[in-house]
């Protein structure tokens, strides 16, 4: 895989890369521009569930590299995102129990970094994010993960609490980390895990929550209210390794 | 403690907040400026083991909030600094063995919050830092701490690894997270223990790692290196922690 940051610009440019089925992470499109092919670009944007942003036109001036974005600006993904089916494939050749890590909605690219350095490192199979309200695997992320993106897959999903019902269906259980939890080594982690980590500000989601088998409450012997969220994801994904090592 | 960033600018500011006491975190004065009074702040911020940068001018007027600068800005701690003295005595009052966290190094603000965050909430009774090429109580770092900067002492030294063998003394026994060690959970972390986390690119340097009584390694079933250095101050705090709740 390779490193790089991707702005597409340009009506016939960015409707392409639709086109090809290159993963756009963010339409920049002027706000209020009624122009048919920006119409057309906005459509398929849609179909994709591509996030779309309606900005003004000093903004878009501003992160054009080319001076020429005619009202759209793409912003596609540095890494190619991988399916969950992979992930599973990839436990299964390894005669392991799956074990992944959901993204709730982790927005500070550093912390995407950090935890997939953490999931390469605890032995995750790959790691979930969801398209919406999210860090995507920009080149921030791709640098914060000393080389772990080149390892671990990452795939994007339209709603991340379908993807929990469906992996259920495959046998997964899934553990969300929270303070109203189970203390998390009282908890049996180590048959096929998903592991979900919440929001830096707001946690897991209710709905997400919901569908969570067990919730995990790191212990918290102190005065503030949380850990930095990829150290969360760190301390309970070793949990979870002490666990299946033993 | 108040949460701000300090400027000092000009020559009689900046030599009365060495006479104050205050914390100077670092001394940035105008490269190959030989008049007296600089030269006397010179002395006395090497009398205070204060890094000092001596830069150019354009890097002075940028700094400098006043204009006026005279060739020395101080940049001073927003939060005031903890004697490690205070740490043992709060342990003991508290009924705990010590347990301190001593950082060789880290550079990332964002980190050191980070861990100050873990620290807090792992219950540890404060966090040794080095004077020199580390992180220190600035706003940035008071911001991603989320609070925890105003519970958990930070104590500033001279020299971590004499202060690594005047705590030796005291009874503390001290850990570091290093690759080539003891597997982490086959380590006693339960006594009086100092917790030493490497800097982010070079790890424990060879004179601390030198002091230390065991070296942890944290278990890694993947391809890249090392977690991010919040992290592994979290892992390896938590499995002391979990030791310690037993």
């Amino acid at each position: 895989m390779r490193y790089e940051e991707l702005t597409i610009e340009g009506r016939n440019a960015v409707m392409e890369a639709f086109r090809s089925g290159k993963t756009i992470d963010r339409l920049y499109v002027l706000d209020g521009c009624k122009d048919g092919p920006v119409q057309s670009i906005v459509r398929e944007a849609r179909k994709h569930d591509t996030i779309i942003k309606f900005v003004a036109k000093e903004r878009l001036d501003q992160m054009s590299e080319t001076g020429k974005h005619q009202g759209v600006i793409a912003s596609a993904a540095a890494y190619k995102y991988a399916e969950v089916e992979d992930m599973l494939k990839a436990a299964e050749e390894k005669g392991e129990p799956p074990f992944l890590f959901l993204l709730d909605g982790i927005e500070d690219p550093h912390n995407l970094g950090a935890i997939l350095r953490t999931a390469n490192l605890c032995g995750a199979h790959g790691v979930i994010i969801p398209k919406n309200r999210a860090a995507g695997l920009t080149a921030v992320v791709a640098r914060t993960s000393a080389g772990a993106i080149n390892y671990t897959p990452v795939a994007k999903v339209t709603n991340l609490a379908n993807t929990i019902e469906a992996l259920k269906k495959r046998g997964l259980w899934f553990v969300c980390a929270d303070m109203g939890g189970e203390l998390m080594y009282r908890l049996d982690l180590k048959g096929p895990l998903g592991l979900v980590i919440g929001n830096e500000g707001s946690g897991v989601s209710r709905l997400v929550k919901e569908k969570c088998d067990m919730t995990a409450a790191i212990p918290m012997k102190g005065d503030i209210d949380s850990l930095n969220a990829s150290v969360a994801a760190g301390v309970l994904a070793y949990e979870a390794l002490r666990q299946r090592m033993l």
